[in-house]
């Protein structure tokens, strides 16, 4: 595979190899499945140094566009997962120290306009799946775990039906975030009652197809959350903590 | 350095190798700036084979967790660069092809809330940068493509006062997909005065402290973006573009 590269370029020949291969995948000339060839091939190909061609794939597999199954060393092309990349802002955000506050002012804005968006798309298919969550959640009130997974569920499928595939990838390394903080919550006070009729609510505003009422809702729910962080004595400008599943 | 790897865990050995490491960094006993073993001293000193050394430090440079200079083989602890994470979301979104509906509503439920937190948290010298910002979009009233930078600029700096790391990261991925799409709306209609008017209004209304103020105008801003995108006969609902610089 013959790249094109520049030698009066000023970017580094690792970088333009990383962005040749690039362009080759996003034209689509390049397919997901594709097999690479072997960094030796590359490296003679292109005239370049072995190290060089490493580097280069190393960018691509950090963007996800290309991928070794686990353990081989053969490289493939492949269409990066945007959640799984998402998700990988867990570890930054934790090691800046961002706070529950900053967490739940985010969750705050993105899944209001979600709930607004469900409204105006409604589907069958989405509804029925609230409607389900919600039937769960009124066998698991006293569970208070399950009632947490329950609620990570729910705020997930208002995404889905919202249909909106940036704020669906968005909020899941917040929502990874600000569970953990939450399931003291549900343990510590009795919420879970004002959670199913905020739940229930915006379900109903959704059907009938009320954006405003939806988002309305949305917005009580989520102020409930906090209110609930402080009454249970938490520190909400406190850094929030490392998910226990993230790691893995 | 001898890690804690138990071969009676079900996870890969280099997952495990992976979550020990990523531990002793969460923990601080690994510190940014650290220099990390050899892969031949960790293979030896944990048993295993350095193919499986080889891929946990792959997983975590993914992470941002482990870094080495360019062209260097050295590695290094490092402290991941949440923004750099952040926009690494632009690649798998353009290969899903998500909208330009789809960014904006994002967007749209992002910048008001910033608008808000922006004007319960005033600070003089976000409030300094802001003006200037203003004076110069005032004498870039003829130059669209100055205008879009400034327009970038501005949406930038109301999260910077909005003093929120997450919603200020989580924007800049969606910042980089919807700006190429608002340059050929800029060129093609006359809406810098109206772009002026939105900007003033909301920082005056972030000087007052008057949040609702700030947070309605930000909307309506965002409203004339999405009017100036069908105006401008562009199909909402057709797939964002990649933007040139995110390719380098």
């Amino acid at each position: 595979m013959k790249l094109n590269l520049d030698s009066e370029d000023e970017l580094p020949v690792f970088r333009q190899l990383a962005k040749a291969l690039q362009q080759k995948i996003l034209s689509g000339e390049l397919q997901p499945g594709a097999r690479m060839p072997a960094e030796t091939v590359l490296a003679s190909e292109n005239g370049i140094h072995r190290s060089t061609v490493r580097e280069a794939i190393r960018a691509l597999e950090q963007q996800g566009l290309l991928h070794r199954e686990e353990g081989k060393r053969k490289l493939f092309v492949s269409r990066p997962n945007t959640e799984e990349m998402s998700r990988r802002l867990v570890t930054p955000m934790v090691m800046n120290g961002v706070t529950f506050e900053e967490i739940w002012e985010a969750i705050r804005a993105l899944d209001p306009v979600a709930a607004e968006a469900a409204a105006h798309r409604r589907d069958i298919d989405n509804l029925k799946a609230l409607d389900d969550n919600i039937a769960r959640t009124k066998a698991a009130m006293d569970d208070p775990d399950e009632l947490v997974k329950l609620d990570i569920e729910f705020h997930e499928l208002i995404a889905v039906a919202a249909n909106n595939r940036v704020i669906q990838s968005l909020r899941l390394p917040i929502s990874d975030l600000f569970y953990p903080s939450f399931q003291t919550v549900m343990t510590s006070l009795n919420a879970s009652e004002r959670l199913l009729t905020a739940h229930e609510k915006i379900v109903q505003a959704i059907k009938w197809g009320d954006a405003a009422e939806a988002k309305e809702w949305m917005i009580k729910h989520l102020n409930d959350f906090r209110k609930g962080y402080e009454l249970a004595s938490l520190d909400i400008t406190g850094p929030a903590e490392f998910p226990a599943k993230a790691g893995e």
